[in-house]
Protein backbone atom coordinates (compact mmCIF):
# COMPACT_ATOMS: atom_id res chain seq x y z
CA UNK A 1 0.00 0.00 0.00
CA UNK A 2 1.38 3.53 -0.79
CA UNK A 3 1.21 5.85 1.60
CA UNK A 4 0.51 9.73 1.36
CA UNK A 5 2.51 12.42 0.84
CA UNK A 6 3.31 14.58 3.91
CA UNK A 7 5.90 17.52 4.01
CA UNK A 8 7.30 17.59 8.10
CA UNK A 9 8.98 20.45 9.35
CA UNK A 10 12.02 19.22 11.40
CA UNK A 11 14.14 21.55 13.09
CA UNK A 12 16.24 18.86 14.65
CA UNK A 13 14.82 19.32 18.38
CA UNK A 14 12.96 16.95 20.28
CA UNK A 15 9.33 18.54 19.39
CA UNK A 16 10.19 18.05 15.65
CA UNK A 17 11.54 14.57 16.01
CA UNK A 18 8.57 13.07 18.06
CA UNK A 19 6.11 14.59 15.07
CA UNK A 20 8.03 12.92 12.63
CA UNK A 21 7.13 9.46 14.80
CA UNK A 22 3.89 10.31 14.51
CA UNK A 23 3.71 11.36 10.97
CA UNK A 24 5.55 8.59 9.61
CA UNK A 25 2.75 5.70 10.93
CA UNK A 26 0.27 6.85 8.26
CA UNK A 27 2.15 9.05 5.62
CA UNK A 28 5.47 9.01 3.54
CA UNK A 29 7.08 11.80 4.95
CA UNK A 30 9.14 14.34 3.36
CA UNK A 31 11.62 16.67 5.79
CA UNK A 32 12.17 20.33 5.96
CA UNK A 33 14.21 21.88 7.51
CA UNK A 34 14.81 25.87 7.77
CA UNK A 35 18.17 27.65 8.30
CA UNK A 36 17.48 31.03 9.72
CA UNK A 37 20.59 31.99 10.75
CA UNK A 38 19.85 30.94 14.53
CA UNK A 39 23.27 30.57 16.44
CA UNK A 40 22.92 26.80 17.01
CA UNK A 41 22.14 25.73 13.27
CA UNK A 42 25.09 23.85 12.79
CA UNK A 43 24.18 21.31 15.28
CA UNK A 44 20.40 21.67 14.49
CA UNK A 45 21.20 20.60 10.94
CA UNK A 46 23.45 17.39 12.38
CA UNK A 47 20.25 16.11 14.20
CA UNK A 48 18.03 17.08 10.72
CA UNK A 49 20.24 14.50 9.09
CA UNK A 50 20.73 12.28 12.13
CA UNK A 51 16.45 12.01 12.46
CA UNK A 52 16.50 11.66 8.52
CA UNK A 53 18.40 8.43 8.50
CA UNK A 54 17.06 6.84 11.25
CA UNK A 55 13.79 6.91 9.50
CA UNK A 56 14.98 6.46 6.02
CA UNK A 57 13.55 9.81 4.70
CA UNK A 58 15.46 10.67 1.18
CA UNK A 59 13.19 13.61 0.57
CA UNK A 60 14.92 16.06 2.46
CA UNK A 61 14.67 19.88 1.86
CA UNK A 62 16.63 22.70 3.35
CA UNK A 63 15.73 25.58 3.14
CA UNK A 64 17.78 29.49 4.29
CA UNK A 65 16.11 31.87 5.41
CA UNK A 66 18.48 33.62 7.23
CA UNK A 67 16.94 37.20 5.96
CA UNK A 68 15.83 36.84 9.69
CA UNK A 69 19.06 37.36 10.65
CA UNK A 70 19.02 40.98 9.02
CA UNK A 71 15.11 41.46 10.55
CA UNK A 72 16.44 40.74 13.68
CA UNK A 73 14.33 41.01 16.94
CA UNK A 74 15.04 38.34 17.97
CA UNK A 75 17.99 36.81 20.12
CA UNK A 76 17.96 33.79 18.09
CA UNK A 77 19.25 35.35 14.96
CA UNK A 78 20.52 38.71 16.46
CA UNK A 79 23.99 38.27 17.87
CA UNK A 80 22.92 41.59 19.94
CA UNK A 81 20.02 40.05 21.80
CA UNK A 82 21.41 37.34 24.63
CA UNK A 83 19.29 34.60 25.01
CA UNK A 84 16.94 34.99 28.41
CA UNK A 85 18.07 32.44 31.00
CA UNK A 86 14.64 30.26 31.04
CA UNK A 87 11.58 31.90 34.13
CA UNK A 88 9.49 29.24 33.88
CA UNK A 89 6.60 30.89 36.28
CA UNK A 90 6.68 33.69 33.69
CA UNK A 91 6.46 32.91 29.86
CA UNK A 92 5.44 36.22 28.10
CA UNK A 93 6.74 36.92 24.41
CA UNK A 94 10.16 35.60 24.95
CA UNK A 95 13.21 37.66 23.02
CA UNK A 96 13.99 34.65 21.25
CA UNK A 97 10.47 35.43 18.83
CA UNK A 98 11.07 35.79 15.82
CA UNK A 99 7.66 37.28 14.01
CA UNK A 100 6.01 36.06 12.24
CA UNK A 101 8.30 32.83 11.85
CA UNK A 102 5.38 29.59 11.47
CA UNK A 103 3.78 32.02 8.89
CA UNK A 104 6.78 31.96 6.77
CA UNK A 105 8.01 28.19 7.75
CA UNK A 106 4.43 26.99 6.70
CA UNK A 107 4.39 29.12 3.40
CA UNK A 108 7.94 27.08 2.63
CA UNK A 109 6.23 24.26 3.58
CA UNK A 110 3.15 24.80 1.07
CA UNK A 111 5.14 25.86 -1.89
CA UNK A 112 7.03 22.43 -1.29
CA UNK A 113 3.55 20.11 -0.69
CA UNK A 114 1.78 21.62 -3.95
CA UNK A 115 4.32 20.78 -6.27
CA UNK A 116 5.23 17.19 -4.40
CA UNK A 117 1.19 16.69 -4.29
CA UNK A 118 2.05 15.82 -0.53
CA UNK A 119 -1.66 16.18 1.47
CA UNK A 120 -0.58 17.14 4.98
CA UNK A 121 2.04 19.38 6.86
CA UNK A 122 3.25 18.05 9.81
CA UNK A 123 4.57 21.12 12.11
CA UNK A 124 5.56 20.75 15.98
CA UNK A 125 4.13 23.24 17.61
CA UNK A 126 3.19 23.35 21.29
CA UNK A 127 0.72 25.85 22.88
CA UNK A 128 1.83 25.41 26.51
CA UNK A 129 5.70 26.08 25.84
CA UNK A 130 5.03 28.94 23.37
CA UNK A 131 2.04 30.84 25.35
CA UNK A 132 3.29 34.26 23.97
CA UNK A 133 4.17 33.28 20.24
CA UNK A 134 1.21 34.46 18.43
CA UNK A 135 1.94 32.63 15.37
CA UNK A 136 1.79 28.74 17.77
CA UNK A 137 -2.16 28.53 18.69
CA UNK A 138 -4.82 26.67 16.75
CA UNK A 139 -6.49 29.96 15.30
CA UNK A 140 -3.48 29.93 13.72
CA UNK A 141 -3.03 27.14 11.98
CA UNK A 142 -6.95 27.29 11.19
CA UNK A 143 -6.40 30.81 9.32
CA UNK A 144 -3.56 29.40 7.50
CA UNK A 145 -5.21 26.35 6.19
CA UNK A 146 -8.03 28.66 4.73
CA UNK A 147 -5.00 30.66 3.54
CA UNK A 148 -3.47 27.86 1.71
CA UNK A 149 -7.33 27.02 0.10
CA UNK A 150 -7.33 30.91 -1.22
CA UNK A 151 -3.61 30.62 -2.71
CA UNK A 152 -3.36 27.15 -4.04
CA UNK A 153 -4.47 25.50 -7.38
CA UNK A 154 -8.32 24.46 -6.52
CA UNK A 155 -7.95 21.04 -6.76
CA UNK A 156 -4.81 21.18 -4.07
CA UNK A 157 -6.22 20.08 -0.32
CA UNK A 158 -3.35 20.47 2.02
CA UNK A 159 -4.19 20.42 5.93
CA UNK A 160 -1.67 21.17 8.62
CA UNK A 161 -1.54 18.78 11.46
CA UNK A 162 -0.19 19.76 15.01
CA UNK A 163 -0.30 16.63 16.89
CA UNK A 164 1.70 18.07 19.75
CA UNK A 165 -0.63 21.53 19.73
CA UNK A 166 -2.05 20.42 23.11
CA UNK A 167 0.22 18.25 24.45
CA UNK A 168 2.63 19.15 27.79
CA UNK A 169 6.42 18.44 27.35
CA UNK A 170 6.15 15.28 29.45
CA UNK A 171 3.29 14.21 27.33
CA UNK A 172 5.54 14.53 24.42
CA UNK A 173 8.50 12.87 26.23
CA UNK A 174 6.11 9.92 26.99
CA UNK A 175 4.80 9.96 23.15
CA UNK A 176 7.99 10.15 22.05
CA UNK A 177 9.30 6.88 23.72
CA UNK A 178 6.14 5.17 22.97
CA UNK A 179 6.92 5.45 19.39
CA UNK A 180 10.36 4.89 19.32
CA UNK A 181 11.43 8.18 18.07
CA UNK A 182 14.82 8.88 18.35
CA UNK A 183 15.32 11.26 21.10
CA UNK A 184 19.01 10.76 21.70
CA UNK A 185 19.16 11.96 17.87
CA UNK A 186 17.68 15.42 19.05
CA UNK A 187 18.89 18.78 20.27
CA UNK A 188 17.20 21.64 21.23
CA UNK A 189 19.27 24.05 22.95
CA UNK A 190 19.19 27.22 21.98
CA UNK A 191 22.78 28.52 23.12
CA UNK A 192 25.10 26.42 22.84
CA UNK A 193 26.60 23.69 20.36
CA UNK A 194 28.94 20.89 22.24
CA UNK A 195 26.63 20.37 25.42
CA UNK A 196 23.33 21.13 25.88
CA UNK A 197 23.88 24.58 28.42
CA UNK A 198 20.50 23.11 30.24
CA UNK A 199 19.22 26.81 31.69
CA UNK A 200 18.25 28.37 28.44
CA UNK A 201 13.93 28.60 28.20
CA UNK A 202 14.38 25.48 25.20
CA UNK A 203 16.56 23.49 28.05
CA UNK A 204 14.72 24.17 30.43
CA UNK A 205 11.74 23.12 29.68
CA UNK A 206 12.59 20.24 27.35
CA UNK A 207 15.04 18.99 31.11
CA UNK A 208 11.07 19.58 33.19
CA UNK A 209 9.26 17.15 30.61
CA UNK A 210 11.63 14.42 31.21
CA UNK A 211 12.60 15.25 34.65
CA UNK A 212 8.24 14.94 35.50
CA UNK A 213 8.58 11.58 33.32
CA UNK A 214 11.36 10.28 35.53
CA UNK A 215 13.52 9.47 32.49
CA UNK A 216 16.44 10.49 32.15
CA UNK A 217 17.13 13.05 28.79
CA UNK A 218 19.31 10.76 26.87
CA UNK A 219 21.62 13.75 25.89
CA UNK A 220 24.06 15.72 26.91
CA UNK A 221 24.09 18.37 29.34
CA UNK A 222 26.75 20.95 30.85
CA UNK A 223 24.62 21.56 33.48
CA UNK A 224 20.83 19.72 34.61
CA UNK A 225 19.09 21.91 36.80
CA UNK A 226 15.96 20.04 39.05
CA UNK A 227 12.95 22.06 37.03
CA UNK A 228 10.39 20.14 38.53
CA UNK B 1 5.61 65.73 9.45
CA UNK B 2 6.75 62.10 9.56
CA UNK B 3 5.09 60.00 7.40
CA UNK B 4 4.31 55.99 8.34
CA UNK B 5 6.33 53.63 7.60
CA UNK B 6 5.13 51.05 5.04
CA UNK B 7 7.08 48.02 3.54
CA UNK B 8 6.68 47.90 -0.20
CA UNK B 9 7.71 44.83 -2.80
CA UNK B 10 10.35 45.67 -5.81
CA UNK B 11 11.40 42.93 -7.76
CA UNK B 12 12.91 45.99 -10.62
CA UNK B 13 9.71 45.52 -12.80
CA UNK B 14 7.22 47.72 -14.17
CA UNK B 15 4.21 47.05 -11.90
CA UNK B 16 6.35 47.41 -8.65
CA UNK B 17 8.17 50.80 -9.64
CA UNK B 18 4.34 52.25 -10.28
CA UNK B 19 3.31 50.63 -6.97
CA UNK B 20 6.15 52.08 -5.14
CA UNK B 21 5.31 55.70 -7.02
CA UNK B 22 2.11 55.43 -5.51
CA UNK B 23 3.17 54.46 -1.71
CA UNK B 24 5.89 57.30 -1.49
CA UNK B 25 3.10 59.59 -1.74
CA UNK B 26 1.75 59.07 1.50
CA UNK B 27 4.59 56.89 3.27
CA UNK B 28 8.02 56.37 4.49
CA UNK B 29 9.19 53.62 2.65
CA UNK B 30 11.40 50.21 2.86
CA UNK B 31 12.05 48.38 -0.08
CA UNK B 32 12.14 44.38 -0.07
CA UNK B 33 13.04 42.26 -2.89
CA UNK B 34 13.41 38.60 -3.17
CA UNK B 35 15.89 36.99 -5.30
CA UNK B 36 13.98 33.53 -5.64
CA UNK B 37 16.82 31.70 -7.91
CA UNK B 38 14.60 33.45 -10.92
CA UNK B 39 16.78 33.16 -14.03
CA UNK B 40 17.04 37.64 -14.56
CA UNK B 41 17.89 37.97 -10.52
CA UNK B 42 21.38 40.08 -11.35
CA UNK B 43 19.39 42.35 -13.92
CA UNK B 44 16.39 43.00 -11.44
CA UNK B 45 18.56 43.67 -8.65
CA UNK B 46 20.28 46.18 -10.79
CA UNK B 47 16.63 47.30 -11.22
CA UNK B 48 15.75 47.16 -7.54
CA UNK B 49 18.82 49.14 -6.72
CA UNK B 50 18.36 51.49 -9.18
CA UNK B 51 14.87 52.23 -8.14
CA UNK B 52 15.54 52.49 -4.58
CA UNK B 53 18.33 55.12 -5.71
CA UNK B 54 15.72 57.32 -7.59
CA UNK B 55 13.80 57.49 -4.17
CA UNK B 56 16.41 57.65 -2.27
CA UNK B 57 15.94 54.79 0.10
CA UNK B 58 17.74 53.70 2.86
CA UNK B 59 16.17 50.69 4.10
CA UNK B 60 16.13 47.94 1.90
CA UNK B 61 16.35 44.29 2.48
CA UNK B 62 17.03 41.12 -0.02
CA UNK B 63 16.20 38.19 1.43
CA UNK B 64 17.24 34.58 -0.56
CA UNK B 65 14.54 32.42 -1.26
CA UNK B 66 16.58 30.20 -3.65
CA UNK B 67 14.86 26.83 -2.01
CA UNK B 68 12.30 28.01 -4.78
CA UNK B 69 14.73 26.42 -7.63
CA UNK B 70 14.77 23.07 -5.38
CA UNK B 71 11.07 22.95 -4.86
CA UNK B 72 11.19 23.61 -8.63
CA UNK B 73 7.58 23.14 -10.47
CA UNK B 74 8.58 26.46 -11.72
CA UNK B 75 10.36 27.38 -15.74
CA UNK B 76 11.12 31.08 -13.73
CA UNK B 77 13.73 28.89 -11.77
CA UNK B 78 13.78 25.18 -12.72
CA UNK B 79 15.94 25.24 -15.89
CA UNK B 80 14.19 22.23 -16.97
CA UNK B 81 11.25 23.66 -17.83
CA UNK B 82 11.51 26.43 -20.79
CA UNK B 83 9.91 29.84 -20.39
CA UNK B 84 6.70 30.00 -22.52
CA UNK B 85 6.40 32.12 -25.32
CA UNK B 86 3.16 34.28 -24.74
CA UNK B 87 -0.20 33.57 -25.61
CA UNK B 88 -2.10 36.66 -24.22
CA UNK B 89 -5.27 34.99 -26.13
CA UNK B 90 -5.22 32.03 -23.57
CA UNK B 91 -3.99 32.75 -20.52
CA UNK B 92 -4.27 29.51 -17.66
CA UNK B 93 -1.86 28.76 -14.67
CA UNK B 94 1.54 29.60 -16.76
CA UNK B 95 4.48 27.41 -16.32
CA UNK B 96 6.26 30.06 -14.72
CA UNK B 97 3.76 29.68 -11.57
CA UNK B 98 5.55 29.40 -8.44
CA UNK B 99 3.36 27.97 -5.92
CA UNK B 100 2.11 29.55 -3.47
CA UNK B 101 4.86 32.32 -4.40
CA UNK B 102 2.91 35.91 -2.78
CA UNK B 103 2.37 33.68 0.54
CA UNK B 104 6.12 33.56 1.13
CA UNK B 105 6.60 36.81 -0.02
CA UNK B 106 3.95 38.46 2.29
CA UNK B 107 5.19 36.60 5.33
CA UNK B 108 8.95 37.78 4.86
CA UNK B 109 7.26 40.89 4.54
CA UNK B 110 5.36 41.12 7.72
CA UNK B 111 8.01 39.91 9.34
CA UNK B 112 10.25 42.93 8.61
CA UNK B 113 7.30 45.09 9.11
CA UNK B 114 6.51 44.01 12.50
CA UNK B 115 10.16 44.28 13.57
CA UNK B 116 10.38 48.17 11.86
CA UNK B 117 7.10 49.03 12.97
CA UNK B 118 5.64 49.46 9.35
CA UNK B 119 2.21 49.88 9.12
CA UNK B 120 1.64 48.74 5.52
CA UNK B 121 2.83 46.00 2.84
CA UNK B 122 2.54 47.23 -0.61
CA UNK B 123 2.33 44.74 -3.17
CA UNK B 124 2.31 45.06 -6.89
CA UNK B 125 0.22 42.40 -8.01
CA UNK B 126 -2.03 42.51 -11.23
CA UNK B 127 -5.08 40.49 -11.62
CA UNK B 128 -5.58 41.07 -15.36
CA UNK B 129 -2.28 39.38 -16.48
CA UNK B 130 -2.08 36.89 -13.92
CA UNK B 131 -5.68 35.69 -13.68
CA UNK B 132 -4.33 31.84 -13.53
CA UNK B 133 -2.36 32.84 -10.30
CA UNK B 134 -4.61 31.82 -7.12
CA UNK B 135 -2.19 33.54 -5.02
CA UNK B 136 -2.70 37.34 -6.84
CA UNK B 137 -6.55 37.72 -6.13
CA UNK B 138 -8.37 40.03 -3.64
CA UNK B 139 -9.87 36.94 -1.57
CA UNK B 140 -6.09 35.66 -1.31
CA UNK B 141 -4.92 39.29 0.54
CA UNK B 142 -8.04 39.97 2.87
CA UNK B 143 -7.24 35.69 3.38
CA UNK B 144 -3.53 37.08 4.25
CA UNK B 145 -4.65 40.02 6.15
CA UNK B 146 -6.75 38.18 8.48
CA UNK B 147 -3.79 35.82 8.93
CA UNK B 148 -1.27 38.27 10.05
CA UNK B 149 -3.98 39.80 12.53
CA UNK B 150 -3.81 35.61 14.28
CA UNK B 151 0.09 35.33 13.87
CA UNK B 152 1.47 38.59 15.55
CA UNK B 153 1.47 40.65 18.77
CA UNK B 154 -1.94 42.01 19.33
CA UNK B 155 -1.23 45.34 19.47
CA UNK B 156 0.43 45.02 15.69
CA UNK B 157 -2.12 46.26 12.65
CA UNK B 158 -0.57 45.57 8.78
CA UNK B 159 -2.68 46.21 5.90
CA UNK B 160 -1.79 45.15 2.79
CA UNK B 161 -2.07 47.11 -0.27
CA UNK B 162 -2.39 46.40 -3.92
CA UNK B 163 -2.86 49.40 -5.60
CA UNK B 164 -2.42 47.73 -9.00
CA UNK B 165 -4.98 44.85 -8.09
CA UNK B 166 -7.59 45.68 -11.33
CA UNK B 167 -5.79 48.11 -13.41
CA UNK B 168 -4.89 46.93 -16.82
CA UNK B 169 -1.50 47.08 -18.06
CA UNK B 170 -2.22 50.26 -19.76
CA UNK B 171 -4.03 51.89 -16.93
CA UNK B 172 -0.06 50.64 -14.94
CA UNK B 173 1.36 52.47 -17.94
CA UNK B 174 -0.50 55.88 -17.64
CA UNK B 175 -0.73 55.76 -13.80
CA UNK B 176 3.40 55.20 -14.23
CA UNK B 177 3.72 58.27 -16.30
CA UNK B 178 1.57 60.62 -14.10
CA UNK B 179 3.40 59.63 -11.02
CA UNK B 180 6.57 60.78 -12.52
CA UNK B 181 8.15 57.02 -12.13
CA UNK B 182 11.54 55.87 -13.15
CA UNK B 183 9.92 53.47 -15.79
CA UNK B 184 13.50 53.50 -17.82
CA UNK B 185 15.06 52.10 -14.67
CA UNK B 186 12.88 48.92 -14.17
CA UNK B 187 13.31 45.37 -15.98
CA UNK B 188 9.96 42.84 -16.81
CA UNK B 189 11.82 40.23 -18.94
CA UNK B 190 11.34 36.87 -17.82
CA UNK B 191 13.91 35.45 -20.35
CA UNK B 192 17.06 38.25 -20.85
CA UNK B 193 19.11 40.31 -19.13
CA UNK B 194 21.26 42.14 -21.58
CA UNK B 195 18.00 43.46 -23.75
CA UNK B 196 14.37 42.56 -23.00
CA UNK B 197 13.32 39.26 -25.28
CA UNK B 198 10.20 40.89 -26.55
CA UNK B 199 8.35 37.64 -26.44
CA UNK B 200 8.16 36.32 -22.86
CA UNK B 201 4.62 36.49 -21.20
CA UNK B 202 5.78 39.30 -19.15
CA UNK B 203 7.83 41.43 -22.17
CA UNK B 204 4.25 41.11 -24.23
CA UNK B 205 1.85 42.46 -21.26
CA UNK B 206 3.84 44.95 -20.91
CA UNK B 207 4.73 46.16 -24.58
CA UNK B 208 1.12 45.73 -25.08
CA UNK B 209 0.53 47.87 -21.90
CA UNK B 210 3.03 50.38 -23.96
CA UNK B 211 1.18 50.20 -27.22
CA UNK B 212 -2.11 50.71 -26.08
CA UNK B 213 -1.23 54.15 -24.20
CA UNK B 214 0.78 55.48 -27.58
CA UNK B 215 3.98 55.40 -25.27
CA UNK B 216 6.83 53.97 -26.28
CA UNK B 217 8.48 51.57 -23.63
CA UNK B 218 12.17 53.41 -22.53
CA UNK B 219 14.07 50.12 -22.12
CA UNK B 220 15.12 48.08 -24.98
CA UNK B 221 13.95 45.28 -26.74
CA UNK B 222 15.96 42.89 -28.80
CA UNK B 223 12.14 42.39 -30.49
CA UNK B 224 9.16 44.73 -30.17
CA UNK B 225 6.44 42.37 -31.81
CA UNK B 226 3.20 44.73 -31.76
CA UNK B 227 0.50 42.59 -29.48
CA UNK B 228 -2.21 45.30 -29.53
Amino acid sequence: MTLPLAVILVSGGLDSCVTAAVAVQNFEPAFLHLNYGQKTEKRELQAFDAIAGHYGVSRRLIADVRHFSQIGGSSLTDPGIPVSRADLQNLSIPSSYVPFRNANILAIATSWAETTGAESIFIGAVEEDSSGYPDCRKEFFTAFERLIAKGTRPETRIRIKTPLLHMTKSEIVKAGIKLGAPLDLTWSCYQDEEQACGECDSCALRLRGFQRVGVEDPIVYRKRPDYR
